[in-house]
């Protein structure tokens, strides 16, 4: 049976890489595996400048004073590293959801952090907007996409300090504007790769200025002047990471997959509004096009409903504890042929009910 | 031509551990890959916690007090752990190379490092000995193997305070009384796996004792506390450790493997003494049973020899830039075969000569 994997993640990557990584561990260089060879071999290093140039080339921010990264640790440790290269004194955080929340306490060991806005009371089922942000503040920190509640950010508020994103759920997805972030980072589980590598796309003018010393792993700095290769990296997640931005420049980047997602997001969402069985969980003009959220509306059908989910093959859509019922993701490799999979069952549901 | 890998790290694994890896990557869980599954669901959560148990088991650490994490960041990110977790005045360190400097480098962020002993001023050719460990120190540290200078640790002071050990070159190679130890770590790409994890087991008594706020991601006692899924583990590289320990418990364990590099290492350490054209690097009575580092004793043979080594395929035989010379990294899943090709290169080398 042909399973469709709505798993918020890790989850589903293109099969195209996931063949290439396979055929990698047993033949990469010359009979070598790519996880037995040096990280300082050519083979190697080749791979890490190609997938450090396909990040900004993806995003549009060749040439234009940006360094991109592949370091360790998920996005948990960049919300340490953000605060121990950015915070002298003060920074801005918007509060829209569980991990933007625990990027603001791990901020607030070094220093003072402060909620522009919060969505907390609502639980974060909306994006707060119309908020300010202090000009004398070190940085304002945002996250795109929100997995565990189906919110995202649609813009981006227009900023006179330095504007640090958390991309994890969303990054390569939709276009935006990049040069409007001095940096954005991203676990790559999601839309990039395996988990165990995380994307950091940096404006290097915004570095150095804190009087703290930084440990060196922790620095960005660090990690620029040694080209992403401090230490060993992470090269199975790495290479794979490649091969999927490679697989999306071969799409047509960031516009080709962004209508494939548009897509893919107005079938469900026309689905959960059309279908008297489903309600959406976040605010429309706030929903998520990489995670939807909904709920049945009589739980008496729970039971029939994850049945016929299991019978047609569709695994990971149980909704995060925190908000319940159900959640579609379908990120960039999720194919449009899945989500009609998932939108038929809900039909079929209403026509059984 | 079959290749021979002497690689220092990343390096050879065993080959069936190869090959399920990679098949796990197009089929892991009915049809889904190791790489797009949720690390929540059951199947890699017992990945997971078969790989915690088989190291602490592997140690012969079980019901001991220990607990066993699969973390990110490599050894570089647990000079700053160790001194983050446990520094709270003054920490002594062994300096017997370039990691175990590194480590003290980085500890020096947190507060007072003194150097017990350092063979610094030799090169780091040997290593110190009849060195005292104040009592009223925090804690110990020492680098158990040597792989740029190709010397090791045959045996451990006496400690009064907790002693902590850099294994990251051999762990799993040879019998210790592991029990001396109260926190290891060990980066995954040498004897464990793939690079992308590291491995820490901590004795949990030793912990909770600093005065300092730790950030969540550098707290032992928070990926204690969540069983080594604080957050999104890196798991392809937790499931190739998984495979590699399994292999080497299906072998017989560390007792069976350091026969095996006992073997090797003998091999190797015969040939570069007998053989007038090669001088070993390390002094004999500290030579290292993974990584042993010899040069020529007349560098006009140089070329001729490299290009013996290439005919034969050799693989990543160079030493390091601070040694020059040969390298001859001979990690648990080197067979003694390869280390016989090498030396029957050397013998030649000498019959021509």
């Amino acid at each position: 049976m042909k399973r469709h994997n709505f798993s918020a993640g890790p989850c589903i990557l293109p099969k195209e890489v996931m063949l290439k990584a396979s055929e990698a561990i047993l033949d990469f260089d010359n009979g070598l595996s790519l996880i037995e060879i040096s990280h300082r071999s050519k083979p190697f290093v080749d791979v890490m400048e190609k997938a450090r140039a396909l990040a900004l080339e993806l995003l549009g921010l060749e040439g234009k004073g940006y360094k991109a990264l592949f370091l360790q640790g998920g996005a948990s440790t960049q919300f340490l590293m953000v605060a121990l290269n950015l915070l002298e004194k003060r920074a801005g955080y918007l509060n829209t959801g569980t991990w933007a929340d625990k990027a603001i306490q791990e901020a607030r060991i070094y220093d003072d952090v402060y909620e522009v806005a919060s969505s907390k009371d609502a639980n974060f089922n909306f994006i707060p907007k119309g908020y300010d942000i202090p000009t004398d503040y070190d940085y304002f920190h945002c996250t795109s996409n929100n997995t565990i509640f189906g919110t995202q950010m649609k813009s981006f508020p227009e900023c006179d300090i330095p504007m640090v994103c958390d991309m994890s759920s969303d990054i390569f997805s939709r276009q935006l504007d990049f040069t409007k972030f001095d940096l954005i980072y991203a676990g790559a589980q999601k839309n990039m790769g395996p988990a165990g590598t995380t994307l950091v796309v940096v404006r290097e003018d915004i570095l150095g200025k804190v009087s703290r010393k930084i440990p060196s792993m922790m620095d960005y700095k660090v990690h620029i002047g040694k080209s992403s290769m401090f230490n060993t990296p992470p090269v199975f997640a790495v290479y794979t990471s490649m091969l999927t931005m490679e697989w999306l420049k071969n799409l047509g980047g960031i516009p080709a997959i962004e209508k494939e997602n548009n897509k893919k997001a107005q079938l469900i969402y026309s689905e959960i509004d059309l279908n008297p069985l489903f309600k959406g969980y976040a605010m429309k003009e706030d929903r998520s096009k990489m995670n939807a959220t909904f709920n049945l509306t009589n739980e008496d059908l729970k039971e029939t409903f994850e049945t016929m989910l299991d019978e047609e093959g569709i695994n990971g859509l149980n909704g995060h504890r925190s908000v319940g019922g159900y959640r579609a993701s379908m990120y960039n490799a999720m194919p449009l042929d899945s989500v009609g999979v998932l939108v038929d069952i809900m039909s079929e549901l209403e026509r059984k009910a």
